[in-house]
């Protein structure tokens, strides 16, 4: 057996683990009763352990050593690639630090919970400090292993290829038009009437919509399933993909969008290799990929008029007790596309979104490099904020920095990939139309078409290449914000 | 740290295996997509070879013998017991034996989900002979290794302590008095009147019906959930107990029962004593007692006359739509006491049960000590049947030994086990009856006196005690075959 089968094999046993990692988490977070929660967290530290041992195993440097020298196929050399990066990056760390930041997060994280609500910046602030030193730790071993800068070594966990330099660029050329836009868009809509949704939507009949939009969009249902849970998530494995949503029953808008959403997040997982189930190279490509398809679905295609026009009829008919013009396509489109600046990402349209995510990105960064410090995060919040969306979080922690649970938990490096994807969203659909009568397939109910070129130019790819390579073989070019731009205009001007 | 530290940590490393296992096993029988099933399948067979060598790691036997001479607790002693026994069994056969086994039961059961219809014997025995034959070469390895006869070796895995002198004694005292028996009561029923359920019986509405049964059973929903699998089990781990059940819409009766049936199960689990959680002394004590309890929940609450009647009007209550006269108490009643001769044993109701497990016992004792060979069986069973049921199987292969998978895979040893379970059920009973009101209780609709006397007495012992120990601290004695007798007859005559 070649070097490269050993490291195979032992890449499909960790991948195995991982699957009943996948369907425990999933058990977790969809059905399982509270009760049953500290022996599922034992359980899972358990394997978690397991799987750090099998990562780490001392074997592999050899294996890894005598792999490079071997006479590869141009696919198993991108496994090999994929394969050392993935043990790279689970073995650059010193345990200690792993458990200590682990536990600096589930400290900070629990009292959290509390102090948002409560405002409690001092509070927060104490807890965050060891959070932002322990990170900045992290960074900095991974950046003397990569040779990397601290921040684009943490960048390069999620998005593998991309730095400070391309994003700075990317970003800076989003912030000179942006904030303009989302002026002129709000002048624009507030003339417009728009019927709110009111009364009661049952979850049963909440569900059978959304499976309805599921089949629309050929959600392979031998292969997954749809459930309940408190944050709506796609999980599972390929060939058995577990998205989630949650059903408000007084507004039924947000998680059929959200179930549209996790969808294109499944059929990428759906669509991955075969032939390449349980090795890396078999894998999404990264989260801005990721990011890009479950965006595609939501965005490019759930936001489409002739979209619009089957989410409409399909809501109309499963709701008809209700007013029928909430059921407009007009309407539909409109609430939709409604654009508000607020304080809050995860409520956040499509046109306001990128603010928040610039202004994470340009914060991290910093913090990450250490060019600021924590302390100097709330205040720098409340100048970009006012900058980017005109809204002052002076004073207001709860709905600035202290707003979500990623910082909290010290996960830096991720907040790029939502607008990255956002942008590649743009770019693929600008050049699926070159080929593609998307508004037509749409239109006629039949979306093969779309899935095609999808999966012939980005699901069936896995991580053979890298990203750059994917998205220049698929649109002939690099990444390139102007697609982005050019949709968001012609969507909301 | 002790030797038995050492191998109470090792046990609970085992344990957080077992409930991953558990948890993924419930998924791919309750919700797992079909197209999902060959991944899992690795995942799972991945994650059994990791249990097996966590099981036979070398330094256990060591720990054993050191922790034999350590000063322990009783509490300590009984769980060094059941660890040993644990490892023992696990440690005993050599590994190409045990796939070997798995290989030619896999093959004997895929083929007989087609010769079974086929009604093709010939084919079928061609296979089952390797299943018989290394069956008899694990008998055998067991024995030499424990010093009881092959059978009562397999009789030891799901039975400790029980052989095959205590058995026939048993089973021939019942078959002294069981054929007459069924043929007084079957006589005797002949001219009573049953309106059987006709209609349709929506599964939603079954289930709303099963959820507020188990409610009044006191099934803790913080620690466990009701689902629906193709064959009904119950499941999980001790936190959190699934139980499943099926329902068919022509008809609520056996599902309703079903679910009564794994409550038991389940609240003996839910039940364990939490601190020995994740260790062998803190498990069920043995199949035969994990029976009794659903037993005790079926038939000795589930079939007493003031549960029936609570049955009745719940049912009543949610068919309303249907011909009331069904749901009357005497009516139910009928329905769940029917008794009738049948061929097959999964179908028979509780007077007949004991039957087809007597002529099983006798059957797979004779065949795996050698006396019978496995080409005499369908011979023997129609004997057998004619003299306990007055049937004959005589070329009815499908509906005599082919019936159903448990010795087409192999598994020897545990078919006495339900009429021990029915039996231990029965002498609970009597004993309970001396200082509980039973009927009191279920009349008045709070069952927690019955269910504090099966906690004191059965569920927070685990598996402290040995079977005998157990049942003599519970009821004065050891199993004693006239309590069922008794029960049978003041039921039925």
């Amino acid at each position: 057996m070649s070097a490269l089968e050993k490291l195979k094999a032992h890449s499909k046993k960790i991948h195995n683990f991982n699957h009943l990692s996948a369907i425990c988490g999933w058990d977790q977070a969809a059905v399982m009763p509270s009760g049953g929660n500290q022996a599922r967290s034992e359980a899972m530290a358990e394997l978690s352990v397991h799987i750090h041992g099998l990562n780490t195993q001392p074997q592999l440097a050899e294996w890894f050593e005598q792999a490079e020298s071997e006479d590869l196929s141009s696919q198993d050399r991108a496994t090999l690639r994929e394969l050392k990066r993935q043990w790279q990056q689970a073995n650059v760390l010193p345990e200690d630090l792993v458990q200590a930041k682990s536990l600096a997060g589930s400290k900070c994280e629990h009292a959290w919970r509390t102090q948002r609500s409560d405002n409690d910046w001092q509070g927060f602030e104490k807890n965050w400090k060891e959070v932002v030193t322990l990170s900045r730790e992290e960074a900095q071993i991974r950046a003397e292993a990569s040779g990397l800068s601290p921040y684009d070594a943490m960048l390069d966990l999620y998005e593998p290829g991309v730095n400070t330099q391309s994003l700075n660029h990317l970003f800076n050329e989003v912030k000179s038009w942006l904030p303009d836009l989302i002026n002129q868009v709000i002048d624009k809509q507030s003339s417009e009437q728009v019927i709110q949704p009111t009364g009661k939507f049952l979850a049963s009949q909440q569900k059978a919509l959304g499976l309805e939009v599921m089949k629309l969009l050929q959600f392979d249902f031998n292969h997954g399933r749809l459930d309940e849970s408190m944050h709506p998530f796609c999980g599972g494995v390929p060939s058995d993909v577990r998205i989630t949503t949650r059903y408000s029953e007084s507004d039924f808008i947000q998680s059929l969008m959200g179930i549209v959403h996790e969808t294109g997040h499944a059929r990428y997982e759906q669509g991955l290799p075969k032939s390449l189930a349980g090795l890396p190279s078999g894998d999404s490509r990264s989260m801005g990929i990721h990011e890009s398809q479950s965006l595609f679905f939501e965005m490019q295609v759930g936001r489409s008029d002739a979209f619009i026009q089957h989410l409409a009829k399909f809501a109309g008919e499963k709701f008809s007790e209700h007013n029928s013009d909430i059921f407009s396509q007009e309407n539909f489109q409109k609430l939709y596309t409604r654009v508000k600046k607020d304080f809050i990402r995860v409520d956040a349209d499509e046109l306001t979104y990128p603010a928040h995510v610039i202004l994470r990105y340009e914060i991290e960064r910093d913090l990450i490099n250490g060019t600021i410090e924590h302390t100097d995060v709330p205040d720098i919040w409340d100048q970009k904020m006012q900058q980017y969306l005109g809204l002052s979080t002076s004073g207001n922690y709860r709905n600035g920095c202290m707003q979500d649970i990623h910082w909290t938990d010290g996960a830096f490096g991720y907040f790029p990939s939502y607008t990255l994807g956002a942008m590649y969203a743009a770019q693929f659909m600008a050049s699926m139309r070159k080929s593609v009568d998307v508004d037509a397939a749409i239109s006629q109910a039949d979306l093969s078409p779309i899935f095609t070129w999808l999966s012939d130019n980005i699901w069936s790819k896995g991580s053979l290449l890298t990203t750059d390579e994917l998205v220049k073989q698929a649109t002939g070019e690099t990444l390139n914000a102007e697609h982005f731009k050019a949709h968001l205009k012609a969507r909301y001007l």
